[in-house]
């Protein structure tokens, strides 16, 4: 999709405008449910390799959440009139390769992996809702990660990191890793898809693109911060 | 663990049999609680080969309510004063051998699978129900599944059935191996934990051994009956 200079915005309707927003309210939300069923998905089956049957249930607890949210933006793309399976269909391939890039090698990693890429995303959650209409920023809000279940991760990740002191570098390494694809991907989606049309509607490319920087400075600013709160380099 | 025989029922005490059904009831309660947490985590990993991201939903919904049922029986287990962990560990093995001896090949086999292993699991509850106190009768009819579920993945397995008949010979196959490593699995489990003589507490080895055979007799005619409702051998 072509984003028309400066020079053409007033040539841009209303009902431009409107339906580019609409376009882009459907792709964050078929974004957000495929996100969120693949997230189910990939905790319960490392839930799995999970050294003790509680922290199984922790896991397994983590994955019905995220299905609980997949449920409510199906739910509200419906309301929308819209089929939650073709809204979700164009971030299906980038969201499945995302998740073989970053494949866990064990239970550390996996709980790593969950902490920090929940963390970016709600990050990148927090940052668009300052562009959404009422009703879409309210169902975002809903599918938000729970305070208590990020307690419950923050303090798994800092007791495992304290009975294993090597595993730190290994983990600080990951983290790396971890971050480096999750900026790549919503870069990506950025790209690819209406996101940076939808944070700008009637700016131009240019402002959507420092809108877009700007948000991930921050997204990296605060992974560091939650990375140097677990005892390690970011 | 032996069993008296009958010439020394006398000598078994009120004590001793009310011994005998608690630790049946905290297996029982434990191998449920462990075949819930590790269906949900099966099925929502087979999710992900729905051919479909609507049957990934469906398959997904099921692997959500079977982590529900899993929460109910802990929390019993818990004001029962044990520990769930506790309960579960002796079924971990046994459990897991069953899905590793029964991976479903496809989407096809995993749907069949899960129903196919539902009813069987659903026949013997009810079958046991008759020997439970009323609190955990409760429970275990908590934990079923809702009709609704399973009329869910009947139509969806005669509608696959329909779509390529070349299935039915496969499925009809599949069927009978997974009826046969389920039957052989309760078997293994009587065996080995206190159920036969929880079944019968102040019975002898023979009776016990009776019911158990009983109840395996209809459930094998019962997964016949399902197996031939889907136009299948069974």
């Amino acid at each position: 999709m072509s984003i028309p200079s400066s020079d053409a915005d007033d040539s841009v309707s209303a009902g431009e405008l409107s339906a580019r927003y609409d376009k882009f309210v459907v792709d964050l939300l078929g974004s957000i449910a495929y996100g969120k069923l693949s997230a189910f998905e990939r905790l319960s089956s490392d839930a799995r390799y999970s050294p003790t049957l509680r922290d199984r249930a922790v896991v397994g607890k983590m994955a019905v959440a995220e299905f609980g949210h997949f449920e409510i933006v199906c739910a509200r793309l419906e309301v929308m009139g819209m089929d939650p399976e073709l809204a979700m269909l164009p971030f299906q391939r980038i969201v499945e390769a995302f998740h073989e890039r970053t494949r866990p090698a064990d239970w550390h990693e996996s709980l790593m992996k969950a902490y920090v890429v929940d963390a970016i995303t709600e990050d990148f959650y927090a940052a668009i809702c300052a562009h959404l209409d009422a009703d879409t920023s309210e169902v975002v809000a809903q599918v938000r990660t729970s305070e208590q279940q990020r307690a419950l991760l923050e303090e798994r990740l800092q007791t495992m990191l304290g009975e294993d002191p090597r595993l730190s570098s290994r983990l600080a390494l990951w983290g790396r890793r971890l971050v480096g694809e999750a900026l790549a991907q919503t870069q990506r989606i950025g790209a690819q898809h209406s996101f940076l049309v939808g944070l700008s509607p009637d700016g131009t490319q240019e402002e959507a693109a420092a809108e877009i920087s700007a948000i991930l400075t921050s997204l990296t600013r605060s992974h560091s911060r939650r990375m140097s709160q677990l005892g390690l380099t970011a």
